[in-house]
């Protein structure tokens, strides 16, 4: 069984998904892309193979030929187009976060149960070879109870500071991959307290946003957690976990683009690590994607529910208070 | 351009390129896959959404809607299908080795120029992220004049006994990869001197094979070279070069399925490197179909040529008779 | 010129002192080592050729021909034995913690200050080369500027519980080593935040001590920092520090008794890490003590200087008091 | 029971084993040096503490208060220092080679056998931690039945044109430790075949020696070996060994000064390794001062008997003839 998919939003991540869609998931077929901007959606369309495209998600979403909606536009436009497909009855990947407000979100995951469709949340980094491994050594008991988690995740350069200002900031739009691969790993949250700063770009804090921060989490099984993003590493994306447990311990490493190393008379060298996102996880958004498609064709759950989406928003909310107020912060204090 | 193709054989090799060529290259569209075997060539041309099959590969070669051909047939079909191609005037990949017989060959080469057209050999390894970064790595200077070089290239498990007895033997069939890698990175070699022995299984000596070799090569530029190859190397595919001159060394490690470290009671662990060709140098294949495709659309020279075919079975040769009279054999008495 | 030296206290780290000062040190002359324990002192001048030992560490300190005392006893005598041989006009070197109550710390470095003799405090791990490496690429501007600092520091297992009764704690213990390398490589810290929790011994929380927590930093130059501490992992002691900064980070590894890989049908492994301190920092432990008699022999300043074994004493109980009240302590609410 | 040594020879070495002798093995006493340069003599004694020294070898070596002698001379000495020793009932160790001559070492071992005394020879690296653990991989069966064995051993810099001179060449002076660590890891050659030119000074090309060579060795067991040697990695000493075998492969690395590595905005990298023999190297010389000691004053064999010391000598010729014949050369060829 084919799954025929409309792709809504043709920007950075749309077009990774449209390529990922288009030649490495024989069971989708992708009929349409959307974008408001016309260019962005046509060129979409002829690079990768797509027969058509349109302006109007609406009409993407409308369409009687399309059984699953792919939603890669801007954050404010997510739980519109989620509710609009779920009352269409499509079934629905969404990029993160799903929206920067609670009640928003919970209207959009009222729809999808409503409409009995599902939706599927783009935490692509649970299907990256190291953290699934991870998980995995945690599941077979490699490693025994998990004490300890710390998570160190820092991007190459910060974003442009137009992009800062409608990301909802470094907790809502970096450290919430962190706070789901927290929770992927070792259950949910119950208190978290945080430190950030400006230490990279005095413009990033100008836009009110924070480039550097440390957080902890106290895990409800009493696991001890740590977070540290940074938006500047300039040796290149660093992406590593620890968990450290009763039996032992599972650690990642990077990613290097090759296994050599150069002996010379000043040092023993690796190049620098991937160096970045589309580098390093690419083959985690294949997988991801393909888990949906998988999951749409025969009937099974999707592997990254709507709640996974809503906690880790919940977790922001909390860090971004905690950084207010100095103090630990409860997720039910967020959530209210 | 678009390049439309034809794929000769439909087994393990011919598979692997159908896929890479039907899900991974723009510009090529693989027409039609011919295999003498009515169900390989059947569930191929399925399998891969390949539009049409044969059981003659003639009737490929003859196709006017054809540009190139793509041949992975056994070795001993080969030089065949290259003359039937290059007098269709078609253009020409060819696994590797060419034959094992060097007049064969020549024969090959010669119909190959007469036609004008280009033949590219699956050395694959070329392309390969590794050993390329150490070809940069010399070309660069990084690591000054070449003084030696040492490959260990080891099997995960032998092939079959079936299989054992067509390869032309273990320097022709497995160390052929290395002898190429060795001229890839160091240029030519002019002597050889080989150690071979029956070490994993006693079926392959009865099948008249080695299953464990070690050789020395002189470069003509003055360095020395070795090669180790083992057809069962338990933990998996072990491919590791190491390059050292007078300013520094390249070595290369394995590629793992991931970069985590479990440490327990008993020790600090990584789980075993990638397990055999398919996965270590899926995106090598990949890339030498890229560059074949690249070159054939628009008019530049294949990257491994004929001669790069030609001279590892040379090599081989002499290995073999070094093996035999136990004694360093030039590559010019091989020749004879 | 010889250092004469005595040692009071002849339990482990004694005896590690004793080897280090008759082995190692030429410049050092050790003449006499007391313990309470007559079998001990007697033991320990054999077993490292001391000409003399005695029951009586008054009399050691007051002992004409001794210039230097090392004090190895237990912490809760520390104070008395600083005052003393400062008072008979000796050099001293003292094991950390100086004391677990800070006006007793107090008294103790006034009556260093009035003599005008000179303490050292036992922070070995100042002399690690692999610390001292990190402290280097900071110094040098290897890595710009510190944004933040990542310490990881775990037991092989736990202490014997009697010994945890009355060991101050974990964070006067333990982490007390964690606090003092954070500010040796980063500067002064103003609040801590604290998680703790007993996670690997009912009978250490019967004892009232934790054995696992996680504590995060803020230094006075805005960096963050986060110390982990358990008192048992499987795989060996876990001694490993990160510090990230606005051009790059230093991270280190764990030290193994060697550098051997074993590749098998189930694993790529090594050899676990060097068992504990004595082991892992036996040639810092050595380092500190050529150090101070360096210092000592040729009027230099001691390296690591009595306000050194204070302020640890200070973030050790800010981090305790953070535990209770569950919310960061500044280092001047723990002064009160 | 203490055992009382004399040195003879207080050049790089013999300062080496005096340092070792007096501060890291208390069942040593060494009592006298002799070198023929008083000076040499005179400081050693007064750098380790040695109460006598002397210009006299023999003066040493009749000396009754002497247990052993260590013989750290030139090579062209050690022949007529052992058949003084042996005949004065000395235990004696000696360091490598022998001697260059084998009917010289014949004539020594001879004596040594007829004394009834000990010889141990000066193959430290049988006692570094990384090839004791490849061993320890052997005899255990981790790797199974060994198949090949890889040894890369680089100097950082050639030794001054006037030491060349005398050392015998590069396979007596520099690879007889490879030979004899082939040997200790998978026993006795039979064959050994060898490719050697000049490429890092052609100064040692015109005083008769190579600096570069590649050597191929055949094992009785019928493992398959390779050796590599060059007398300059700009990057440090260079010392590394796998052997592969029936389960698996025990693989060293190299030793650096510290386990930090710094990533930067060019490349992740580490601090050369440990620069040369005395860095590297100096554990596996005070263990073999100790397995000496302890034999001699507990009347077990010596690990490394004389003929140890004879059988690399053999290797080393076997190796030269091969070079200048180019061909392979058993060892019972450069018997005769």
């Amino acid at each position: 069984m084919t799954i025929k998919l409309g792709i809504i939003g043709a920007g950075r991540v749309g077009r990774l998904h449209a390529n990922t869609l288009t030649t490495r998931i024989p069971g989708a077929k992708t009929l349409v892309v959307a974008d408001i901007f016309k260019d962005a959606a046509k060129s979409a369309a002829e690079d990768y193979g797509i027969p058509d495209f349109t302006t109007d998600p609406s009409e993407l979403i409308g369409s009687g030929d399309v059984d699953a909606i792919v939603i890669c536009s801007s954050t404010d436009t997510h739980c519109r187009f989620i509710i609009e497909a779920a009352r269409a009855g499509k079934q629905i990947f969404c990029e993160k976060p799903i929206a920067f407000d609670l009640a928003e979100i919970d209207e959009a995951l009222a729809a999808v149960d409503e409409a009995g469709v599902q939706l599927q949340i783009g935490f692509n980094r649970r299907f990256d070879a190291n953290h699934a491994r991870v998980k995995q050594a945690i599941e077979r008991g490699e490693i025994g109870e998990a004490h300890t988690m710390t998570i160190i995740s820092r991007d190459p350069a910060p974003p442009p500071i137009d992009y800062i200002k409608v990301s909802g900031g470094l907790m809502m739009d970096m450290m919430i991959h962190d706070f789901d691969l927290s929770r992927f790993l070792l259950g949910e949250v119950e208190e978290i307290y945080a430190l950030g700063d400006v230490k990279v770009d005095p413009a990033i804090g100008e836009a009110g946003d924070i480039d550097t921060a440390k957080v902890m989490l106290r895990f409800e099984s009493g696991a001890f957690g740590s977070i540290e993003n940074s938006r500047q590493a300039v040796y290149g994306y660093d992406q590593r976990v620890e968990v450290f447990g009763s039996k032992g311990a599972a650690t990642t490493g990077n990613w290097h683009p090759n296994a050599v190393t150069i002996s010379d008379a000043m040092s023993v060298r690796r190049d620098l690590p991937l160096h970045f996102f589309v580098e390093r996880y690419f083959e985690s958004y294949v997988s991801e994607m393909i888990a949906f498609v998988d999951a749409i064709a025969n009937g099974k759950t999707v592997p990254v529910v709507g709640n996974d989406g809503r906690v880790p928003v919940v977790m922001a909310m909390a860090g971004m208070r905690s950084l207010r107020e100095n103090r630990p912060v409860r997720l039910d204090e967020a959530e209210v």
